[in-house]
């Protein structure tokens, strides 16, 4: 499976990446067989509001990516709504153009209800797609909330995409976000209020600066390709950066030491209810917090010291 | 200040608000003596994409309790993103009709980076306005991503605005909201596809009880106050629910043990990083991953010894 899995094949792939989805545990093994052979690829993070064309966009870059010979992996996280009878996001990709390229693999990662679950199970997916040769790989995310964050600061680069007309409600909607975003488009940039949009990002981002890196604003029509050379050179930019500018390892050590980070609160925060459920009984806690005699701060602190003992 | 907040001065009110949302040590004792007078309010969790028209139905809300004389306090999550210069959530409500109404009390409150610490500042603020008698306590969020669940976990029901018009996109966009909606209300209902939108949702409903409780759908025009009554009438339906056909007692200790659980997770997380930052070099640990020696899962493995011994 690793040999088939780092030769490409796309069967394998797609079986290794449900493993993953399914937490099977037999691929913790080869995950760690097949993390030796990853880091060659560039990671791009890609979210936005809804409504703003992230899909068109995303099949223009994976078409620029293409004629510069870089095969593209696309992992879609796709919140699978019980109440759309629409396509989803990695489908409605795979319906465009690049469905009998074998140069191109898409793939839908169902969000569920695992927070910090679907960041592993992304970081995962991509080390696969590293592994088995992808030069570049775009993740995809549409308004997953905090795991959005978290999935997002696996990335080398975060483009947020936005558009005019949205108001100041769309501004304000993803305020955690605007902070890590390196690449802001602007796309349905034909329509009124694009060129205010970009000045106003453009005092936003003058005050804010990620490692030396100032974030661009790029104005697009993903749907008549418009600024779609832009966006690449700029994505080619922050890729010459990271390798070139920055101080490379440091850089990515930073990311691993957030990574190992992240995966010790998410196992913390498992074992503890595990713990919980198993072994506490909370109810006597919960029946003076219901009598008003102690507030669900003091506890939590008994159920602390419980803990410690 | 206990007795001041207790006989609902303003001031005080916003000063315990404001040292809750500063993490001033001091709050601590204050909300000790307060929670035993506290469990009176109604607290209704407002949430939806951008552009929903979420302040205007808000608005609408306040006039209706109020002509039912019930004291209302709105808490409006704010984003506060750096990018807009125009108006936020709390100033957009305090500019319409209630500026001057002494029986109404809205407070914006940031979210800044505080994913658990929201949740946290909400629930204590939350206890203050109902220590201090307010009738009705209604939380508006936009957006704010898994701790938005959180906070909307807090309250007695979710209220969900979606609108017609936006697309699969929007209905995806929220896929973890949408399980914990109580009401869902259909705004803008004069746009097309409201009753599509409507059959829709109905029928995902059908499927989807809280607790015996199955969500109601309601169409309004927040603009001109159509169906308002229906969405007050709904509002109360969940109430009279809430305090009779449940079991309240159970009903309550649930919510009292996750805020318990809620707590403590983030109290762990908190120690964590304290003690990955004091006590523990990772820097080995991560030169290893960096090397590719193993991977960042078998990296927190070797942490997690390291933290128990």
């Amino acid at each position: 499976m690793i040999s088939s899995i780092l030769s490409g094949d796309r069967a394998f792939i797609a079986r290794a990446i449900s493993m993953i989805e399914n937490e099977d545990p037999e691929i913790n093994d080869i995950m760690s067989k097949l993390y030796s052979k990853t880091g060659n690829a560039f990671v791009i993070g890609i979210t936005g509001p809804p409504g703003t064309g992230k899909s068109t966009l995303i099949n223009q870059l994976i078409s620029s990516f293409r004629k510069l010979n870089k095969k593209v992996g696309v992992i879609a996280i796709d919140p699978s709504s019980p109440i759309s009878g629409g396509s989803l996001l990695g489908d409605r990709l795979r319906m465009q153009d690049h469905g009998s390229d074998s140069g191109v693999y898409i793939r839908s990662m169902a969000s569920g209800n695992r927070s910090g679950g679907l960041a592993k199970a992304t970081r995962r997916s991509i080390s696969v797609l590293d592994a088995s040769g992808f030069d570049v790989i775009i993740v995809e995310s549409v308004g997953a909330g905090q795991s959005e964050v978290d999935i997002l600061k696996i990335t080398d680069t975060v483009v947020i995409v936005l558009m005019p007309e949205l108001g100041d409600d769309i501004q304000m909607y993803k305020a955690g976000l605007m902070e890590i975003g390196d690449i802001f488009v602007i796309n349905k940039s034909d329509l009124k209020g694009s060129d205010k949009m970009y000045t106003r990002l453009l005092a936003y981002i003058g005050s804010n600066e990620n490692n030396n890196w100032s974030p661009n604003v790029i104005q697009t029509i993903s749907t008549d390709g418009t600024g779609i050379s832009n966006l690449l050179k700029s994505i080619l930019a922050r890729k010459e950066f990271i390798t070139n500018s920055l101080n490379h390892p440091s850089y990515k050590k930073n990311k691993i030491k957030n990574q190992i980070l992240d995966i010790m609160i998410e196992s913390l925060k498992t074992s503890f209810l595990q713990e919980v459920n198993n072994d506490i009984n909370l109810d006597s806690l919960v029946d003076t917090v219901y009598k008003n005699e102690i507030d669900p701060e003091q506890a939590a602190a008994v159920l602390k010291t419980k803990l410690d003992s």
